[in-house]
């Protein structure tokens, strides 16, 4: 009988840089010929249909041009594909090419791209290192910061998966311009509730420039990709694991990400979010938290995004209910929601504390007036 | 254009007890009320078909005495179903009963079940705490220290995977005595890997106690548990991401494993590793770094755990030499073997470097002669 004490205590740095910017294929070029991931010479581009011939061909000519081995990995577009199928058959293909542990991946594309591609990333090999070149607004506001990666299985969105540091992110806001109109409205959603949990500021500047970054303003646009990165940053900074605070930025998701899944996917994961958010909204105006007043603006904002704020007449009310429980948030199988406090803040229930358990007949209620 | 830094440094305890003993059901019952994982009341059991009434169901009787909710997941026994499909299959089953991020997992099982659902804590929920109580000789020597979880796929074996630390590991050596005498055999060989890359004493106790070993005598397995668990963690601990000293633990893998898979999984782990050491003492005596005397004293010490020296004649030896090229270790597209100096030590090549090219034709002669 005995004890064998195994001490496994380490610093570890999963610091990286996000760069902001207009056209930044060539940047990423530079940075890995620098030593951005050593001395790599295998990198695996991961993408969807859709970016593919878009951002991904160019980025794997750059590479080739650069004296490096690359190949494209292509999965069909869409939230639908973020499954453990598409995984297995990424890794698959990149075994079949001969990719070991000596590669990296580049994720290139939406956040349904980076969080595929990520997690990926997270179990090839037990761990390669991998680079974020986001080429959407949702991306932009949510897939850049946090580390957060994951699929979706039948029974749940996001999870299954990881906490997964890229080594670096682009951001790059030309890609923007190639996006439809409903993709843009969609990804000002998490941009939208990024204000509302913490920033009067943002707030108000969405809501006098509306026009110029619906319309791909540069300068706009790159002060909503900094203001976005920074919310998220000192949220996540401050809870890497999501015990708490991080939930914050949940906010909206208990509802919008049932409507999402229950939806089958018609409704884009902002205009999804955007729904869910309007419920938030209701039910803190009825918890206090929030004026009617603050409320409204708060719709007016998401109207102004011409994002949807009722639940579409297809989703059957009552399986959306059932649905909430599938949420992260569920504790000893209670639903959970985070609050809003005002416009730019949120309700700390207890210190550390962030959401707040809910009766299904209240969430029922706010869901029927939806 | 900007760059916004991401500065996510920190210090990351993951230490842990590995208890060595007989019986330690009430042990681990006994550690979970004194908050080993903290206050989590729910407990995903992962087991296999054959250690599910041996020693799972057990565990889950005494936590449901305890007050608490578990239940068990179960899948099909042998190295077969370590697989991604195996995973889903558990994660569903888990989602489906209502397990979310509030659960602890506890493995209960051999190298499959530990390696399995160390897997599925890193991704469920983006990461659960996990316990392994081990019920094999295989699973004391090899998957006890070092984190590594994965599971295999059609191309490669062990190559999607995490590396992810339990919260604490039970050595149950009462449990051996169901084992077959085929597993107890199949789990020396890891043993004595040990012995050849680190310890001439533990290769001087097996050739002296070579039968209470096999007997399951209670002070001799003991004693070959705490040795390989100290061997193994001295590796590990310098070297937790597997960058160069751990490949060292990798001896007899680059042929073992090859043969596991061409076998399609008839011969046991630890039965194709035997035939993988064959293999590099062959090699090592080839290129002098080992005696044709110490050679055969390894061979002479697997045929003593009654293991296989030879490769069977159902495998296609140029199939196999084809298979060599999934080895982790493969660089540049060349193979690379651990070398095995003497007994009780390794080549060093450079500082820090402990594999070294080998040319296939050289593989393939060695291959051709066992």
């Amino acid at each position: 009988m005995g004890t064998f004490n195994v001490e496994l205590k380490k610093v570890v740095d999963d610091s990286y840089d996000i760069e902001i910017g207009f056209g930044l294929e060539d940047t990423l070029i530079e940075d890995l010929k620098n030593g951005l991931v050593g001395n790599i010479s295998k990198y695996a581009i991961i993408t969807d249909s859709i970016v593919k011939d878009l951002y991904a061909k160019p980025i794997l000519d750059k590479l080739e041009e650069a004296g490096y081995k690359a190949d494209l990995f292509v999965f069909e577009a869409g939230e639908k594909q973020k499954t453990r199928e598409t995984k297995a058959m990424v890794e698959d293909a990149m075994l079949e090419k001969g990719y070991r542990r000596d590669c990296c991946i580049i994720a290139v594309g939406g956040g349904v791209v980076t969080d595929l591609a990520g997690f990926v990333a997270g179990t090839f090999g037990r761990g390669v290192p991998f680079i974020n070149y986001a080429t959407t607004l949702l991306a932009a506001a949510d897939a850049s910061v946090g580390g957060k990666t994951a699929v979706d299985t039948p029974l749940a969105t996001n999870l299954i998966g990881l906490f997964n540091q890229p080594k670096k992110v682009y951001l790059d806001i030309a890609t923007w311009k190639t996006l439809t109109n409903r993709q843009i409205y969609s990804g000002l959603a998490e941009t939208i509730k990024h204000a509302c949990i913490a920033s009067k500021d943002l707030f108000k500047f969405l809501e006098d420039n509306m026009e110029d970054i619906l319309s791909i303003d540069k300068k706009a646009c790159e002060h909503i990709a900094n203001e976005n990165c920074k919310i998220k940053y000192q949220v996540v900074m401050k809870d890497e694991r999501e015990s708490g605070l991080r939930e914050i930025l949940n906010l909206g998701h208990t509802v919008g990400r049932a409507i999402e899944t229950v939806s089958d996917y018609k409704l884009l994961h902002g205009e999804a979010l955007s729904i869910g958010l309007v419920a938030e909204v209701r039910l803190a105006t009825d918890l206090g938290y929030m004026t009617k007043d603050e409320a409204d603006k708060v719709v007016a904002l998401l109207e102004k995004a011409k994002l949807p704020i009722t639940i579409p007449e297809y989703i059957e009310k009552e399986e959306l209910v059932k649905k909430l429980y599938t949420d992260k948030k569920v504790k000893n199988g209670r639903l959970r929601f985070v609050i809003q406090k005002g416009i730019g803040d949120v309700v700390e229930f207890e210190e550390g504390v962030f959401a707040t358990p809910i009766e299904e007949e209240v969430a029922r209620q706010i869901i029927m007036s939806i």
